[in-house]
């Protein structure tokens, strides 16, 4: 399939639609107070770039004449500061969901004036599809055209947007034409989703398998306005890995070396997913100069590190639902989009994160955490347990059902001050019966096998900061001798004290 | 299909078999110390009923004489006195997985002398086949019946029975006259199963369909002995629903018809899951006389409450691994099987607990809990964060992909000095991204579509007893204004000090 239109063609060929051509600030007129909003976006990739900060805009001035205008806003998952920043600063933002990672509505969840829900993000479909969270009065969906016959060519990223645009009553497209329009072809919407009981099997078998259709459907009569853009994606720039991170690394790829030779996971290994940020980047480079060919990415996102190993051919191809890349991984896939296209597939978010597929395809999950516990234990949202950092995201989605799920974290954080193996966590967003293998730059404990004192030494020792050894040995060893029991002996009047100290002394050190 | 034999006939009908009779001790005789060794049973039905007990006496000679004989015992789920009492009781298990239940091996975990790991239900399989616990070197299976060719006909429960066949060097049957010969025909063995990247869809879209065979393959030539048995499964009678088990299903049914009204489940509801005891059983009695028809079940056991569902037609069918029925309702069913057998299906509980399959279907689960707190996390399976009850068995199955997950416990334990909601749970298996409604006597909360805060304010309404509401609203008032953040707010300090307090004055009561 090949682009429809040009870099600089028109980007609107459908007639109908070009009449419905306005300003940001005209679109955003059409959003009430209290609506429901679904808006695009993933990782910074194929948000709206001008019609959420019209519509902070719009609800600074109301706020001004005394009017509470606030919407709800249900994205992919976090998105830029021209949405969740722009909003979140007026005041406009009544419910969050189902994910987020700007600092100005991490600062006012934290303070306790917007109500955020961290869900699954598999889960965000179904929910919303079931009608449970209401009705879902407008999408706002950036795409990169439409075509003649009134289709939309996806953005850079899918996210919920099939969601949005077939459940909304209203839909405003932002038509970016900075978006490569070799992105068509690229993507693969499936439209056999249902509710229960009319489900059936999705027929995916294989990472690359092509499922669906290359465009979403959209009924032109409920598109009521579309704002024509010429904005680039948000990208953070990575740091190259650091020591930690490439220790961190080493001991990942040493395991699965480790797997293969002893037949638990074939040469080309199985699927891989990965988180966001720099340790993600630092295995994935690892990977690049390891021993594996041929492998395959089932993953939320494509970032730096994946695009070269797709690069370099040891991955033979990536299914996420967004890119995630730095402006310089960025300027060169744009460059060489074409190339790239069969190999690089974006789905739905219900599908790239769908427990279904993960547990099918034996998913080998690599996420980042908070921290772990002695008994395996991980803390994925929440500072000292009540504050968000950010959310679940897919990472309960892709662990719970992996064939190998893996937490990774450098054993130390703020400068020493905190020990990311603790007691127990304060927060808990994969259990003991979820997380199969801990690394830090000191070592990797592998789960698998062990109950749940023989975990507490092997994490202790594998994972956990020198420094912070002795005091967790001391502390599983009373708690064995405590009286209140030996399957996973804690002392509830220590267990949480680590994070107590630290935030009555700013550290965790006695 | 019907049965090959008569309650009375010869049991034993593959004749290069007829020569590998044997009795117990002789068969335990073939298990050497150390082995891995995967036995049937779950929830007390389809245990091997003589060959445990056997090895249990040959184990108490050998420490006798100073050999440290042990064993790892694999099973499907809880088993019998017969099989995980008699051999905890003489210090004769290394290692136990994946759940249990009794008395005797509960105490010996929770004193420190039995390594326990507790898994899903539906992991063992996949953790069996990829070789990772080592070795399955004997499986001890019961079955009903061996047909002419060699099939074997399952008992009353399938578990991981499949497995334990397929991947054990050796196989040691009993042969239970006792059970009904009519339960041939009434599995569904499944064998498309595999490792990946070999993994395609599991082709069932409906509780009932039959996508297996009726018995399991087994090559005759690792068959190293079969020992008749007639023995009855362990059965355990349930006491009528008391009137908090009655409220709590008052509650449930109120909350299902208002989501039919809703429009938000269809009028025969979706596939049923429901864990074993009395308020489950109050349940299902209260769905029995309810305004539902045509109801289906997907689960891991059959009770009496769908026995008696099934028999009022309610229940249109049932799919499980397991039974579990009091003596009353085996008596019951052993008198009329074949009325039943094509509306009972039992599968390998791979399949009854697959995430794929929850997922599809939109399984609505039921399932009891020890603890929740004010933020919706669950506690399934630990007292005071140490001891170990049971297990979290199938409830992480269908609570993680069900359609509607729901938990449920009287709001006090221990004669109302404990409160079983709780400031912070002290051990974690449901976390707050995977529970969707809590219920008590008290009330219901739905906790769909609520920020944390506002989970926490219906939980205490809702589901608290109220002798404890005003602590824990006194407990989320102080933590808002503490200053820790207000997405979770918690004093960490304080947080498991109502479990402390216990420990300390045997009341959670100030």
């Amino acid at each position: 399939m090949t682009a429809s239109f040009s870099p600089d063609s028109d980007r609107i060929l459908h007639a109908p639609l070009r009449s419905r051509i306005m300003s940001a600030d005209e679109a955003a007129a059409l959003i009430p107070s209290g609506a429901h909003v679904g808006m695009s976006g993933f990782t910074g990739a194929g948000y709206p770039k001008l019609v959420p900060a019209a519509l902070a805009r719009r609800i600074e001035s109301a706020h001004a004449s005394g009017d509470p205008f606030r919407i709800s806003v249900w994205t992919g998952a976090s998105t830029a500061p021209e949405l969740d920043g722009a909003l979140a600063k007026v005041d406009g933002i009544e419910m969050r969901l189902p994910y987020q990672s700007d600092p100005e509505c991490r600062r006012r969840i934290n303070a306790g004036q917007m109500e955020y829900i961290d869900i699954h993000l598999s889960h965000v479909a179904q929910a919303v599809w079931s009608g449970f969270f209401g009705p879902l009065d407008v999408a706002v969906v950036e795409v990169a055209g439409v075509l003649e016959d009134g289709r939309l060519v996806p953005s850079s990223s899918i996210g919920n947007n099939k969601t949005w645009i077939d459940r909304a009553d209203r839909v405003i497209l932002e038509v970016n034409a900075w978006q490569n329009p070799a992105l068509h072809g690229m993507h693969d919407i499936y439209y056999g989703t249902q509710l229960p009981p009319r489900r059936v099997p999705i027929p995916l078998v294989r990472a690359d398998d092509r499922i669906g259709e290359s465009c979403f459907r959209c009924d032109p009569d409920k598109i009521i306005a579309v704002v024509p853009t010429r904005h680039p994606d948000r990208n953070s720039a990575f740091s190259a890995p650091d020591e930690n991170s490439r220790r961190i690394a080493g001991h990942i790829l040493e395991f699965l070396e480790h797997e293969v030779k002893k037949g638990r996971l074939p040469r080309e290994l199985l699927p891989l997913q990965s988180g966001v940020g720099n340790i993600a980047n630092a295995v994935l480079e690892g990977l690049n100069e390891g021993p594996f060919e041929n492998m395959t990415a089932f993953t939320e996102v494509l970032q730096d590190g994946m695009l070269a190993m797709l690069k370099s051919g040891k991955l033979r191809c990536a299914s996420a639902t967004a890119f995630s890349l730095s402006p310089d991984a960025q300027a060169e896939l744009n460059a060489d989009l074409a190339r790239y296209r069969d190999r690089i597939i974006l789905r739905p978010q219900e599908i790239s994160n769908h427990p279904e597929l993960i547990r099918r395809l034996g998913v080998i999950a690599m996420n980042g955490m908070i921290e772990a516990d002695l008994y395996g234990n991980v803390n994925s949202t929440h500072l000292m347990g009540s504050q968000i950092m950010n959310g679940i995201g897919g990472s309960g989605d892709f662990a719970r059902n992996a064939y190998i799920s893996i937490f990774m974290t450098p054993s130390l954080a703020k400068d020493g001050a905190i020990s990311c193996i603790v007691p127990m966590v304060s927060h808990v967003d994969h259990t003991e019966h979820d997380v199969q293998v801990l690394v830090t730059e000191q070592g990797l404990a592998d789960l698998r096998g062990l109950s749940p004192k023989q975990r507490a030494r092997l994490v202790i020792d594998r994972c956990a900061h020198p420094d912070f050894r002795p005091m967790l040995h001391d502390y599983v060893e009373r708690a064995l001798h405590s009286g209140a029991g030996r399957q996973t002996p804690h002392l509830l009047g220590e267990a949480l004290s680590w994070h107590q100290r630290y935030l009555a002394t700013g550290t965790m050190r006695p």
